[in-house]
């Protein structure tokens, strides 16, 4: 199996997806962390390159979604393949709970306003899709004052609908929504979390409703395979993105959004005749 | 003269400031544009550290202000400064024209609501400072919908005023904002105008619009030259930077912003009594 062949970390779209047989822990079997410290640098000089015809290009856009479990990496995933990315390009939201405000709007209104503009990245650290996570493992429709004949027996497949329609608006639009799975295991987040607690630099970090949400892997299990299941589209494809070894999950992503990014085919615009005419006529002014 | 001394940059707060006793062409005399490049690099770095405490300790936020005339390197200036610090805890903005729903609020409404939090870093491409320029330049008040009383013969005057007043807010929450004047000659725009003219990759930026605002230079000058003079202040200074070098530039911007990080003593956050004891819980839990 060739690491490199994306196919092998896209979720099947026909429903039959199951993350239990998915390997967390594997990284490519002849990689060691230092070449894959080289081909992640590689990458990431790409990336910079292809962002900045997709700036000039202007017709497509691309908004990448992580979502995952807590200390799979979504975070340092970010500050990794996106950091020598043109700030100016690039906008990434991290969201948090909703406001009073957001909450009495429904539930794609705070995540429509940071879909990126054609010409640019947008990153969503956690997106909607935590509203067929957390929403769903902790029952927090009660609190969402839905008229009540909404909320009946296909309310979830309805939120899923809801979601593929809307990356379908996106792609109609030419926004491409890329969608990363961040996958460990239930043991690499016990030591990613200790490792936590014993860093100076870090264990202010620490928060316990971390350990409380570990209580609920299970269901959040249930609710992600739920999740990839229903919402990987050809429009916009689901990722599952072995994370047990960071560094490889890292490479494997930025492997991916070149890939994505590529088949846009980009071009920086080229000039028509009244546009050429005017150049020349600058030029003119310019030298005499 | 020492290159690295950030006050031979720093705005007069004085009223004093005359724009035609700068010089653009200033790079430092005893650099190479090589040594720069070896200065950027750890500059960025030190940058991407301080940008973790800041994120970290969480009570501090840096609003960078870029203002400068057409091709005196705004963009560039960004891309190599902020390219490698981590995009989560940065947003860049670039104000364009206003859009019809926003010249109908008052001019700093659109500025205010792109302010960063604490914790982050916000950069402003153009900024509140084009209501005293290109506002001024080309006499768009008259678009504003201003209520006529209010266009007095202090209107200038009062718009300094009000910035002072805005960035005084910000300073007294913990947001410093620290200004950049991109200062080049008029010589070196035309040559740049003239290179970006003759580059394929570049060309399709070209616009008329900027030979047209090249026509007036001197009214732009006198408009920067107030600006400085009226809105530098000791709560938010503004750094005049020699731009005829951009290597050089680049190198003066990168050093302030440090400077400026440094001098808010930022630490992690260091954990209470209560804090600590649940570390010790959530060890326990995990490791039992």
């Amino acid at each position: 199996m060739d690491w490199t062949d994306s196919r092998y970390y896209r979720v099947a779209t026909d429903g039959s997806f199951r993350l239990d047989r998915q390997d967390p822990s594997f990284n490519g079997e002849l990689l060691d962390k230092g070449s894959a410290q080289v081909f992640l640098q590689q990458g990431v000089k790409h990336l910079q390159e292809l962002q900045d015809v997709l700036y000039a290009d202007g017709r497509h856009g691309l908004l990448v979604v992580f979502q995952a479990t807590d200390a799979a990496g979504k975070d340092s995933t970010i500050k990794h393949v996106m950091s020598g990315v043109n700030p100016q390009g690039v906008e990434v939201t991290s969201f948090k709970h909703p406001s009073t405000k957001e909450s009495r709007h429904h539930w794609l209104w705070r995540y429509g306003m940071r879909v990126p503009a054609r010409g640019f990245i947008g990153i969503f650290n956690r997106s909607y899709y935590e509203e067929v996570l957390v929403v769903k493992v902790h029952d927090l429709v009660r609190y969402q004052n839905l008229p009540p004949n909404l909320v009946g027996k296909d309310f979830w497949e309805r939120r899923y609908v809801d979601i593929n329609a809307f990356e379908r608006h996106l792609a109609n639009n030419g926004i491409r929504v890329v969608k990363f799975f961040l996958n460990i295991s239930k043991e690499e987040q016990r030591k990613r979390f200790l490792k936590r607690l014993n860093e100076r630099s870090k264990n202010w970090k620490f928060s316990e409703a971390d350990l409380g949400e570990r209580e609920h892997w299970d269901n959040y299990q249930k609710a992600f395979e739920l999740m990839l299941r229903k919402t990987a589209t050809t429009a916009a494809p689901w990722y599952c993105v072995p994370m047990n070894s960071k560094w490889f999950g890292r490479l494997v992503v930025v492997k991916i959004l070149i890939e994505e990014l590529k088949a846009m085919k980009l071009a920086y615009p080229t000039l028509g005749t009244a546009q050429l005419a005017a150049l020349e006529k600058g030029r003119h002014a310019l030298e005499g």
